[in-house]
């Protein structure tokens, strides 16, 4: 009898539609334009699907302009623990940079940090994967005079940290697109290689994302 | 029998230990000395065993230096829900306004409102009363020439439109601090009338702070 | 002799070109855009005319986006000492204060007010007439909310102060504003009344400026 | 005859009181602390006595805490041109860096480079020799990871850009702090190694600016 039971189960899980693994891209207005045509979460979903992966994955895109990393805690709830994700990807920490200098308003680097961590305690309650990413750059010169150079690696050194001390895998943006622009910024331009704007992605920024981001899911 | 069995349940009333309302006053550094000896704390506690209500009042300090509005959202579950109060006082503001100019890292107004609001949601949603304060002063000059004059009207205004929007008490603490200032400081100073440094209290402001919010707690 | 000789000096003077007040409004944006048509420049040079003062006045503007008080003492010898001007009518402070929030480069006050003095000094030294203003407004809201109104407050008594004690000439456009928005202002906007964009003057704007500035020269 | 004069010639020079290069250290309060004993001036005149030279050359400390590039600007004539130097040695820099973030009062990199081209026209038009410093560091973190790092290149830039453009010798204490970190500050440190609080120099940081002016003076 059992010999018998066991291959239909077998073959009706085969037929079931397999659950996908659902990730959350979840950040500021970087992850926002991200979602639009062109942008890092559609280029994932195509190299997802060309690999033959599409009945695997599932990606869905959160992020809001102007976020820093208390906006993520706040909205998180809602925003993510309420879709159930297996994965989230968080990347964030250009504007609590970059506002103060723009409005006096960005985050002092203990509170970005714990902060930080509060977001990690909670998916790790519900047992959901995360994956970090450093915040890539506000400008793209590569002799660092960038004006918040210093601050970006501060808050990059802070999110490296949090990885290596939770053992949690990270996409050092960052360093990536630092080794992008050493070989293909020999005008010392601050934008126009890998972003638009020194700090939004053109086509070849949001392709290196992608290409991060996919290696990182994929594993 | 009914006339003998009442007065009985009265008497044993009478006898048992009443639940204390328990207050807690949840701030920055203001409300962290607030207090020590000489606060504002302590001096709500002592005039409310004065009219013998002492056995009715708990007073309890949550007050943390430097916390801006979303220090408070970040903590609040272990710092007030955790330890079940019946009433909580939010005395916060001050530094989301006066870090924008001295380090970058104030809270911009929308933002503000938006984590006071998160927080007043979270202490409804257990039944918990809300007493609102505005933000005193960043400097006592009668003039209106405070650097943060004007950001501190803005930010005890959003305040102001919270507690009326939530038909929720008051302590208008920015009004009370400028009424006293405008009789008694005629020398145009910007400290020694109720602060010391220009923010935080002296013995008069710890008692106006103390007459004020005991006013509001006893209502 | 004598008799038939003094008349005819008259005439000849009467005939001769007679030397016109030269009037050099020094500022920022303010003024540079005050030199356009509708601005408070050709408003001045139009009243000055329909007075019938139109010879004995030429009115030149030398407003340059962005000034600080020590711009205006960078470029003095060349915008205004060079022109040899017999009034200078300096209107700044607007940047001096609004840069502190928008990109961390404002002026300190006892700066501000050491520059301020610098430039008196540099056309008193050449006897060249002197009148201040104290700058209007960034934002109109009449409870004194705007961000900037405790600082806009501060800079402008530090002008007070210098005309007070130098005996010099006030426009007190802060003032002015102040009260016209008092009046006008009655739905509290933060723009819209006597400027465009909470800095930059409108029609209304342009003639108060006007008004108060041509009623000072002509003194 | 010629013979017999020439050597007349040389002793009367030699008997006659040679006036000495008067040197001034112009800068803010790294340089008036560098006029203290151990500080880097009195060092320099040591190294100037031990070479034999002490009877060619004066230094004069010109520091004022605080001061940015448009401060020089407005004291030179008083400070520096008064006094009648040979050679003035500018260090300027770190405040109108740092004060973008502890006080809103920084200045614009634009700005920056037009008062200094300023100072450097004036002194150029008395024949005063000039050296150009570029400032040291805000912070000693070899990673690139001191707030201000970013802002501190890109002022560096803007002085070796000046130097370069208008053929100056140029004391590039950037990027000599950041060498000698690069070698002795194995722990990443952000003070310490040349400095007591990131900013001002201990003795092994008056040593080595001491050094680097001492070698341009010379030349």
């Amino acid at each position: 009898m059992k010999k018998l039971f066991f291959p239909l189960i077998i073959l009706s899980l085969a037929f079931m539609p397999q659950k996908k693994t659902k990730v959350i891209f979840f950040g500021d207005s970087i992850t926002q334009a991200g979602a639009n045509a062109g942008g890092y979460i559609p280029r994932i979903d195509s190299m997802c699907k060309k690999e033959g992966l599409g009945d695997r994955f599932e990606f869905v895109g959160a992020g809001i302009s102007g976020n820093k990393v208390y906006d993520l805690y706040l909205r998180m709830d809602e925003d993510v623990l309420a879709k159930s994700p297996d994965v989230v990807i968080i990347y964030i920490g250009v504007n609590d940079v970059w506002h103060k200098a723009t409005s006096g308003t960005g985050t002092d680097a203990d509170k970005f940090e714990k902060f930080y961590n509060a977001i990690l305690k909670k998916l790790k309650d519900r047992n959901i994967k995360v994956i970090l990413c450093t915040p890539a750059a506000i400008g793209e010169k590569v002799d660092f005079s960038n004006q918040q150079d210093g601050d970006m690696n501060a808050y990059s050194n802070i999110i490296r940290g949090i990885a290596q001390k939770n053992n949690l895998p990270l996409v050092d943006l960052r360093k990536s697109f630092l080794d992008y622009n050493l070989k293909n910024n020999t005008e010392n331009k601050d934008r126009g290689i890998l972003t638009t704007d020194r700090v939004h992605l053109n086509a070849k920024g949001n392709q290196l994302v992608a290409d991060e981001m996919w290696n990182a899911i994929k594993k």
